[in-house]
């Protein structure tokens, strides 16, 4: 992609209020543009981070057995009253009534909706157990705002359902989503931590979430960095300190964490709300049992960056980086110069690397550097008078302080690899 | 993918009220569920229809050089009031406060916010032209949400928007967008007609509409078969029988047409509204010249239906089909029988054919059939104990009535090419 083909310019200025370390660099850097608080768009460059997160969930989701579908947000009271959640909720939710004066609301999650789709398709043990999922939007009025694309007002959330017979299926197959967002987090390049915690607003039963050590994060978490125990500091009662109770070896630290992903055993809550029934095998009618299992697109997205920066700006991990290679004309391109450069630039796109081409005229190489910092792309690549002579490139690790000139082509199959 | 691991069952009822003929196929072959009036939601197979509409447009799209973002449904009540349409548009806005009393909406369209975003990205003629669109969900208040997904009041629009230094540079890239839409249409099976259409709410310069011709539509267009002039009856003056003014050699009929497209000049309305200004090559500051781009993604999925179906259920093109073939397997099936059909079912997901395997057990041939017709797949492959005999699959296009008996590869070979 040609930089000067995109909607796209790093920014000198941030918006007031914004003092969450992952808006000021995904503003400076143009991946987002802040709407209102809590409220932001995705610019080409983060629109291609939020996909590239999103096929690593769909595959994982995939590989579990889901298939996606898509629940709408504008959502009609009646679903909500049922099981008590349209006052539960009312603090954040989105609630207003439309031209007609009847109440609909904007779905901050989709537990009351899913039981009622699956109504009709679900009759029979014979039809479970049943796992879906969706990418969609979501809305929460949240009171502070305060903590950018971790924390939105409308944000993206991956929220899956699964409907099981008894609770030993809904346990197997929520072992194996446990296994699948550990790797969906790993695969973006970050270290998540599993701790039990309490069932917040869904139900009393078991459920878990997903911690990523970083102090923009809100929670607190007893973590043991010896054998991995973690327990979330609002259902423990462990001092600073002791020894950890699963490897009685290693010593608790309580450290600040985001939360990245949930999941919950909802039992039967929501499946008895809905009328939501089956036929076993006797032919008795039985609720049927429900799990649920959430990630937030964009505090992902949020999470990588606050983990993944340093001074000069962001540093994406290759699996979520929306280009692979930075290539950098330098100088004053003469004619030669600027041909040689889109010779390298094909040679990449032709390879299949994703690269982005910054062909910026009257740009001062320090600009470029200084943006390509800021951007934060795993590799560098330099096209300059110099390079040229030797038929060259340069190339260099965002994260690393050396560089080497080799051919393009070499660097191209080293990557490949 | 097997049939029974789907959450997916054809239904024999439907809501009350729900008149249109796709929204009927579509409830039917449970490609969608209905939440409440013009809200739906749309399950695993006809979330793949949507996903493979989208994937057509996008083509299309980037193929004009724009590129994909995102922005946001919430919006501030003072994006809106620059552009006086905070007021003109309230009758189907969606308008609420928030728990802090703030108003918000729910965006119908993204002038407005596109071009807030573009401000400190576009300031110089040689930031100029530049092309985004996103694929995101819209709400509209509809006071009649009785065509079922053809008028949704929460639906996903492509809207894409293009800036300008100047109206030659907007008409060129006008006519090329004119271009990529009717190729859209085209691609997914419908042939489309350019109307030449008041500006609506957007500007009182030019416009068009891409209609095309089903009884389900809103519409009236004057069409000349002939030459395919076409023009929306709003502001022609025509008379039913009336030659065509531009190739005089047909003659007008007037048809019932569904708009599935519109395209806009927008001037420099909403850049003026926004202070969205750029400097010439002398210096001087100009607003940007802008246009806008749409078209809806599930009315495109049901006019697909409305315009390909027949009394026995839907006809899908195979561009936008959920899966290529359904396998059958049919009668009581043995264990051999079943091990003859999953080799069948791996040979074609191997092939990378895309298939719908109805794998269901004690489930009547009859059934299976008129699940089959319902759903509409272009081809029906039956695997029963009189096809295994000899190794082979009986095939059939589900808008003919031959059928032959090949075997599998022959078959892949055969719609491979």
């Amino acid at each position: 992609m040609r930089q000067s083909k995109l909607l796209f310019k790093t920014q000198k200025t941030l918006p007031k209020d914004e003092v969450a370390v992952n808006a000021q660099l995904l503003i400076r850097a143009n991946f987002v543009h802040k709407l209102m608080a809590g409220v932001y768009s995705y610019l080409p460059l983060g629109f291609r981070v939020r996909e590239k997160v999103m096929e690593i969930i769909r595959e994982e989701m995939n590989a579990l057995g889901a298939a996606e579908l898509l629940m709408p947000s504008l959502q009609p009271k009646s679903a909500w009253e049922a099981s008590g959640r349209w006052e539960g909720l009312q603090k954040i939710m989105y609630q207003f009534k439309d031209h007609s004066g009847r109440d609909v609301g904007l779905g901050v999650t989709h537990e009351e909706i899913v039981a009622l789709l699956a109504q009709g398709i679900i009759d029979s043990y014979a039809d479970l157990p049943k796992y879906v999922y969706q990418i969609q939007a979501k809305f929460r009025d949240e009171p502070r705002a305060k903590s950018g694309i971790l924390r939105g007002r409308e944000f993206t959330m991956k929220d899956m359902y699964s409907f099981h017979a008894d609770e030993k299926s809904l346990e197997d197959f929520y072992e194996k989503a446990k296994k699948a967002y550990t790797r969906v987090f790993e695969r973006c390049g970050l270290k998540s931590y599993v701790t039990e915690a309490s069932g917040g607003d869904f139900s009393k039963s078991h459920s878990h979430e997903f911690m990523v050590e970083t102090p923009a994060g809100e929670d607190e978490t007893y973590l043991c960095r010896l054998c991995g125990f973690a327990r979330n500091k609002e259902i423990a009662d462990f001092k600073k300190g002791e020894r950890c109770p699963t490897c009685t070896a290693g010593v608790l630290e309580k450290v600040t964490t985001v939360e990245v992903g949930n999941i919950f055993k909802l039992g039967t809550k929501f499946s008895e709300a809905a009328n939501l029934n089956f036929k076993d095998k006797e032919g008795t009618l039985k609720p049927v049992v429900m799990g649920s299992y959430g990630i937030g697109v964009e505090r992902l997205m949020g999470t990588i960056v606050e983990v993944h920066h340093d001074e000069r700006g962001i540093l994406w991990p290759e699996t979520v980086a929306p280009f692979t290679i930075h290539l950098l004309l330098l100088g004053e391109a003469s004619e030669e110069l600027q041909k040689f450069a889109d010779g390298v630039y094909h040679e990449f796109e032709k390879a299949g690397v994703e690269v982005l081409f910054d062909d910026r005229m009257k740009v001062s190489a320090g600009e470029k550097f200084y943006d390509a910092d800021l951007i934060g792309l795993p590799w560098r690549a330099i096209v300059s008078e110099k390079t040229m002579v030797q038929g060259k490139i340069e190339i260099k690790k965002r994260n690393e302080s050396g560089s080497k000139t080799v051919k393009a082509k070499e660097f191209i199959a080293e990557i490949k690899q």
